[in-house]
């Protein structure tokens, strides 16, 4: 029901708009006596926020995330998380001509036939700024999962455009502007951005995400298997058209013997399910993939209509990515975090005295 | 919370293991005044219980969906629908040697460790039986979309292993026994299911469901996105590991000039989106795809374990669909209604005095 | 938004009328290994089904209750608990004549305004007759409390009419036709609902129920203290319009140096605030009034107006309680049961790292 | 689930504790177009803020609010409201010696058992400076109401200690220091509270509020009666212990023959159901009734224990109402406004085509 609100139990919900005063965050549900600071949010919003790379927006945000509540001597104390970053580099003006128009592939269209006005400076709601709050928040839980269970949350960039790779290397991704899985297709990747960025035009992508020591029994059949929640998370995310939990479509293609993952005495001995049995975490590691459009936001002239219905040719000014998906992934990577700890709570309520993962936080 | 509840004003709730006495289900937040019968729903039930054709299992079950509350003298109250469908054909027996092992690409081994009991006969929870109760809720909510707004779900089955056609032809799926889109690969496909049927292997699928007629403004940003709920609600499926809305994945590979979806006076020029824009209904049509992984039953012996940790040969007797996207198409037809009832609810009730879709139904 | 489901962790839906097919429900979030059969649940429904006494309605119900799924082998396997009652004494020739007016006191007008249409039949779905779905379900949430918690739950009526009683003691309730506090009381009530009966008039009651062995921390601030989700609950059991916790409406007038619960090194010393500060049980007994009005089903004639709006006098006929109180008590009992579940359950969700209730159920 | 959450539709999640940065509040599900500012808001926390009056606390806290999303050019947008009330007359060195000491009558020891840390520092989560954002939200909700539906919430203090009044006046209520109903009794209350502060003592209250001109068909049986959602939202407000609608706990000792509320065709010929029947508004006036303890936090000395579990004696020192209730009556305004904003939209959304109310809010 509350379009701002993700989660069940760890429920996050934001505001804000692009243009706005700022974007704020209430995180409600999160357990006492985790250790956290504004520190570790930041380290996430860094990887995310603008104007770090000459391939992605010349805007430049600084991003800084302020704690305001449920923090207190340096621990979570049970009580809802408030969080605030301030909007800064807002350059309104940019936007005053499309305030009647409606940008081809934007929400300008759907958003005001649904509200009947819309903050039209830099998208408003719509703009992929709100997903700052989602790595904000999305670091609060990565450190639940690290300091209870020991989960660990990564990904990259498998795909840009049509240069895509079977290899899937978190580490080599923090090492290049490209958040890319593979070192071998960098220079690749370089000539086809300058080139796109010549062209004015913009492509899509494809970010892979995983968690890592989930244990068994993380999900909850029927609605609200792991993958479906996991599903929704992931196509919440601006441009995200299409999600893959293991093997994903090609699974279509398989045989059932090969396609099953077999179990021997040691553990599974393969993981095309991407590690998730009966919309239940199996234990192996849990694999997504999602697709990113591409940025619609290009200054390609494009035909479009006025408020009024007539035609027009729309040239998309403003600072933006030609491949969102490169700032993708710590937003993907939070979504995920946000799935599995609300799984791993309700867990706790329901499973408790079953499956006993311990809590690791001792009490003070 | 509720992992066995669906929507957020027109909810779903089912109850039902495979072998247990009956399935149930109620729905809460149906508006009243609805013309609706029992056999409006035994139609959809009709096209997904299994038994009807020589490519599905043989295990027939009648499927007949009783009515126990909510309805009075041929119209919805607003009170909720209570429905009851009898278990009639169970083979418990068949089960019981699984009743120690799990079976490898089955929820046997996550239900176990998750729970610490399970109710083995015929997957108890976790069988596809279960998507019975999706499928007469789903025929409730198009009643309610075709009544208020002239909504219609239609879909089809585009892929059965490596078979696919880029075809989309929902009449001609009603006609054939593969609920197949394209009738010119009907004998490629007989072929195919013979001879996988003789190997004991089975297959996995693809199939495409749209919406028509949706008008612009159903869907909410930013994580009730139309195209996260419709995610959430198409992975929650059994067998489902991957979603496309629109174009899906082949998006990551195209340049923004030709993704984004231009707009004459008279509509969009391309439909790349799939009808959603910013997690909101365009107007056009909704498209989406989901990938259903092969059916893990199959008499091929596989490597696992029993609940003890050794290592075993199993087999899995029982009355098996060698593909289970086959019988899909109602249940995914059923998840999508579900998803648009909801959207268009919400919207009458955040929105109701913008656009202002009228409703039909008089009241008497 | 789901008005006909109660909790968020441990959620009961219910359906049905009270002259449809049968009443329904379904409990989702049960752990799982908890022992439970259908005695358990009938029980606590005997105790409050019709036809027991002569100071109740003659309607003479079995309300035999059958669990239809999540229960294998005697235990909860943590899959969605089905519950079925069949109507069988349903005379609703008697209600045909109200088809078309609106009984003073009752729901007929606000259910027709608000959805334009009704099952008239005996109340339809504002029958109490929806509260045996309550009592069963709450005899479900009892057994969790008892096996994993030792918390037990009683209740008495503590006043009918203008006799009232200072005393609690739900023993003596359980062995009296009125299930009243006070044994010293029975002759004066005996005499007082003779002459009521007579009168063909009713009466209102209070009850008060309690909770034993709640262990401290249970309850959640700030909108969903645990005081405000008992109050929640038991103001929507038909008839209720006051809820107390502890002192209640008496604290108005008492002094903050007498109200306040002081504690000493074994306790608290007085119990003031029901067993609840700052919403968070505090390790007392939970005490909780509430106040139920006359039944306003009474053959003494009443001024109305029919559908049309004309002026009529009506008179109530059917089987009716002339005090709903007197039958209110397990339905009272089960709420609170319902409440505690539901916080305990989501205590282990956030908290369960700190206050260490153990849970009892052992693993097969 | 959402502890901190309150509503369905027009969902208000606050943060926020007594002495931290500051509190915050996100409203989502708030329909666009209506008007909205800053001052709207502030009229309604002046009331509720503490410094202004010599009977309550001399803290003194401008509690300027500001909206940082969700309104643009002077009206809502339709995505959520994000607002923020900085706190700045903290005195913490107050509360150091509560450190390690649990005040009677306060959540301390709740808080401190179920968290295992707290924010003592003016009861931080506990403290009813929380109070301040649902003044602020019900306030948004009471403008959606007001331009909606032409509907208004009114309050007053109808009992001090044990000065009590029969009357309700609203505009008298804004006259006086006490908010009281009843002009005749403002030397006794002047008196009264004198002593009480000499004394350094503290007392209860009771508070009255209604609503005007709401229209029938608002409130959804079973569960969600809009009785059962006002009782929880009023238990929610700190240090309320008791509900009533309508006549409440009077309608115990009354008969049927009196307490049904009879029907003329002009309307309803008395008021004893407090406006709701079968838990849906009648169109009658809505009256509620709350009972608040007396104010915790006295001068007067009072047995407890510390953490380690030792008796003592404490005095709580901090700045304090005597009479918690008399600045209660915004708050209890506003999570009424809150109840029935939520029920108003979910009937839009179920029966919007049965009740029409009509929808003023012109589109621009």
């Amino acid at each position: 029901m509350s379009a701002n609100t993700f989660g069940e139990i760890f429920r996050v919900t934001t505001c804000g708009e692009s243009h706005g005063a700022a974007l704020g965050c209430i995180i409600d549900g999160c357990p006492p006596l985790i250790d956290l600071n504004e520190q570790m949010l930041q380290t996430d919003l860094d990887r995310r926020r603008p104007g770090s790379t000459r391939f992605g927006t010349p805007r430049n945000e600084p991003d800084k995330v302020k704690i305001i509540s449920g923090v207190f001597e340096g621990k979570t104390t049970g009580t809802p998380i408030g969080l605030i970053i301030e909007n800064t580099s807002q350059r309104s003006s940019d936007y005053s001509e499309i305030k009647n128009s409606y940008r081809p592939g934007h929400a300008d269209y759907t958003y005001d036939h649904k509200y009947g006005i819309r903050d039209y400076r830099g998208g408003g709601r719509a703009s992929a700024r709100e997903t700052a709050m989602r790595v904000a928040a999305g670091a609060v839980a990565k450190q639940v999962l690290k300091q209870f269970y020991n989960v660990e949350i990564s990904g990259c960039v498998t795909a840009i455009g049509s240069i895509a790779t079977d290899k899937y290397d978190a580490a080599e991704a923090l090492n290049n502007a490209f958040n890319f899985a593979d070192a071998s297709k960098l220079s690749m990747l370089e000539s086809f951005m300058d080139d796109l960025r010549m062209k004015h035009d913009s492509c899509g992508a494809i970010v892979e995400v995983r968690a890592h020591n989930v244990p068994v029994g993380w999900g909850n059949p029927v609605f609200d298997r792991l993958d479906a929640t996991i599903a929704h998370a992931m196509m919440s995310i601006n441009a995200v058209k299409g999600v893959e939990i293991g093997d994903g479509f090609a699974l279509a293609a398989m045989l059932g013997s090969k396609a099953r993952d077999e179990i021997a005495p040691d553990g599974f001995m393969s993981n095309h399910s991407g590690g998730i049995l009966g919309g239940i975490s199996s234990g192996q590691e849990i694999k997504v993939r999602i697709a990113l459009k591409p940025t619609s936001s290009i200054m390609v002239p494009g035909k479009s209509i006025d408020r009024q219905g007539n035609s027009i040719d729309l040239v998309t000014k403003g600072r933006h990515d030609p491949c969102v998906g490169i700032r993708a992934v710590p937003i993907a990577e939070a979504m995920l975090a946000l799935c599995l700890i609300d799984a791993a709570l309700l867990q706790r309520a329901q499973c408790g005295h079953i499956t006993d993962t311990a809590y690791l936080v001792p009490r003070n």
